[in-house]
């Protein structure tokens, strides 16, 4: 059955799934799977929400083949949830309503490189780091980083960022163009190669950050950036949180264009002494990355040591070297597993608010003091210089009722107060399920324009029914 | 009488806009205008196209007001073009179908400028040198400069950006959120001031480029930057038009962050020198500015002399003394003037295709070939960093037909050349009327996609109809 009277998505019947399987079956063969594995496995992302098995998953290889896909499950009325990776934050992969998954992931071509455009065309399956190790050899490379693996695809689709927006932006300002199937199977270009247009609506932008409620990208045109000629990193502990967040402030009003400013506080700091062996202090700690000539990275880190001296920054170490910088970083990079490991077993339910700068101290101070009022341990990771931070609240097997009852309450009085500064309830990880319910609190009236868009682009709500949007009222 | 069944758009009867007026007047007394001197002024722009007048001039002061305005529009069904300050490019401006302009440039209110966050909200009238000049003590600017004092509003409308967006880009990716009066009167604002977002569909983008068709801009967020410590400017002529744009590309993967690459071509340096009384060579020659401290910008200067010298650059003189700039960059300032003085009383169909830079100079060397075939005079100026030019062709009203036909020839073969390349229609001045007939070849499908939102966000077709989009078939 398709959707009811009141626009709500109901699983379709057996009987639909047999028709639409067997039709799948004759184009795609073999690559038609409904092993329980499989399917389980395409469900689950890198949250904590429970992974509702598709129907059936399809390795799609082409955009024919995805229109393919697309046509059948428009014609049978059935969901369709694309997957990449697997990477996701926010339950998007969960087939709430049955239906087909769509596996992209051996769409994995470089198509493209222009070189003197400084852009490349890509399958949506490419992940960042293969795109970066194609690229090689032309002194180019793709700079947005959110930890992950991820898809390109699945970066455009949940308008991802990550520790180098604040130089690079995100993917809502490096993808120049799309490639995507609409619901009824027809194909779309948003936007030509040029590096600026006014021509028309803009399409690329509507589909970027659409998490496959819209559409499916095929594929994906990205800017590209010189590799710096030099790269510079440097670790500061302050006093204060305020401290390292207004020495932050400084630096960017002063233009002292970093790459990377990634706030650990004391208590992630902490945690990474002890699953690391290291002994940094259990301050507030600022990581910075400086890209640019070598007399530029040497300026800038001079700068930063400079004003971080003003808000009370202490122990400013720095090096251009790289084999050291790697081992500054080590103690960032080991951020997420030094988490997991305060309760083995745990999976995280990462929060993900991004406010106005001169809000961020007081929203994790406030935070700081949830978490601690709850009795649990949460360390707070921040892209402090675009305002988003990430407590990273424990959910327990053992414990899952209970604490999903407790994050739960932290994360929603922390999306309150975000929205309450004028801040959004995700700054990179997307909506899917997890923050339907606070967008009427976030978006007010708007939300029901995104409803339009919603109706206006997938009539038979097919595609990835139950993220996003409510739309049975 | 409404649109008709075809969905074009025909003026509204004399007894419509009679009974609309008595409301209007009611609510706005004398600041609705139906003096034809008044009405007239509000339909022209900075193009060659006719002004038709609307059926009267309406001065909105408040959001509240507009959504009035709207309101009364829609239940006549009666067409609302808003104006701003009159600067746009493609008859934007022009009420083909009449109905009420509404003119926010009396909304020239800075709301609220938060200067640790970088962010400023404006109404829509303010204009940009005003918005400078508000700004001059907090350290802060906004970069968008397209070289008319055009409204903020405007600017968001048409997606403008100008000399610097090679560095800070277009208004895309300045607008941080928007207030907007929808068709139907609703207000929404499109977004939070977080610095990124993944929440929802990305409603600020599809109203930035919307040229008026979907909703009023009532307020814009604006992303602000430090004023840089230091700027320097140079200037360097070519032996070839392909030397100096594969400077520019050089000099981009090389990662010199230069804040404006303007490209003048001879017959533009020519026309510099005879008005101006200036012996700059008679070449291809590039403007530059670099901004950032008094050691980078020196830096940049030198590296780019060095980069200009393998391409064929001669005579690179640069400075960082402001008075010097200002006279180094005199000449490029001088443009639009020196063009209009060719034939003087001339209006100017400034051509805007944007193409990937790798084939920029082949674009613009073809377009010459066309210019000089047609035994025609047509400057060329380029933000060569963005793959974006202006081929300046001048309408004369003596010769007014037959400059039409000529130019709009050469236009048409420019559109198509770049549209070839993978390049756009527009690059910053909008479809207004001059590009509809060029979507299609452009966006292929997804034009219907275009129209598919026109129809959502605005069923009667009142906002700025005949603009953008072609509706009847």
């Amino acid at each position: 059955m398709p959707a009811d009277d009141s626009g709500a998505v109901i699983n379709p019947g057996e009987d639909v799934i047999r028709e639409l399987l067997i039709e799948l079956r004759e184009l795609f063969g073999d690559r038609v799977s409904t092993a329980l594995s499989t399917r389980e496995l395409h469900a689950r992302d890198f949250s904590f929400y429970d992974a509702l098995p598709a129907d059936a998953v399809v390795m799609a290889r082409s955009t024919d083949e995805v229109v393919a896909i697309v046509k059948a499950c428009a014609k049978h009325k059935a969901p369709i949830i694309p997957f990449g990776t697997g990477t996701s934050a926010e339950g998007h992969l969960s087939a709430l309503h049955g239906g087909i998954c769509v596996d992209v992931s051996e769409m994995n071509n470089v198509i493209e490189v222009n070189a003197e455009d400084m852009d490349v065309t890509v399958e949506p399956g490419v992940t960042r780091k293969q795109l970066n190790e194609y690229l090689r050899d032309t002194g180019l490379f793709f700079p947005i980083d959110p930890g992950a693996d991820a898809s390109i695809g699945g970066m455009a689709s949940t308008r991802a960022s990550g520790t180098n927006a604040v130089r690079y932006g995100t993917m809502r300002e490096n993808v120049l163009s799309l490639e995507v199937v609409l619901s009824d199977g027809r194909v779309i270009r948003t936007a030509r190669r040029a590096r600026k247009s006014s021509s028309g609506y803009d399409l690329t932008k509507i589909f970027v950050g659409s998490e496959g409620t819209l559409g499916i990208i095929t594929k994906v045109t990205l800017k590209l950036f010189g590799i710096p000629e030099a790269t510079s990193a440097a670790v500061v502990s302050f006093d204060t949180l305020q401290g390292a967040v207004d020495a932050v402030i400084s630096s960017i009003q002063w233009g002292i264009p970093m790459a990377r400013i990634e706030l650990l506080d004391d208590v992630q700091m902490a945690a990474i002494n002890d699953y690391a062996g290291l002994d940094y202090p259990k301050k507030s700690t600022l990581f910075l990355e400086f890209h640019g000539t070598d007399a530029g990275v040497k300026e800038q880190a001079e700068r930063m040591a400079e004003v971080c001296g003003e808000y009370g920054g202490s122990d400013f170490s720095w090096t251009a070297d790289a084999e050291e910088r790697d081992k500054l970083w080590a103690a960032r990079h080991d951020a997420a597993y030094s988490c997991i490991a305060l309760r083995p077993g745990c999976s995280v339910m990462a929060t993900d608010v991004c406010v106005p700068i001169s809000r961020l101290a007081e929203c994790i101070l406030a935070t700081k003091q949830d978490i601690e009022d709850a009795g649990i341990v949460a360390p707070i990771v921040g892209h402090v210089g675009d305002g988003n931070f990430h407590a990273q609240l424990l959910i327990h097997p053992d414990t899952r009722e209970e604490d999903l009852r407790v994050c739960g309450e932290i994360n929603r009085r922390l999306i309150e107060r975000a929205i309450s500064m004028d801040g959004t309830c995700t700054g990179e990880h997307g909506v899917g399920q997890g923050k339907i319910r606070y967008l009427k609190a976030e978006h007010g009236e708007a939300v029901e324009v995104m409803r339009m868009l919603k109706e206006a682009f997938d009539p038979k709500n097919i595609m990835n029914p139950g993220k996003m949007l409510e739309l049975a009222n």
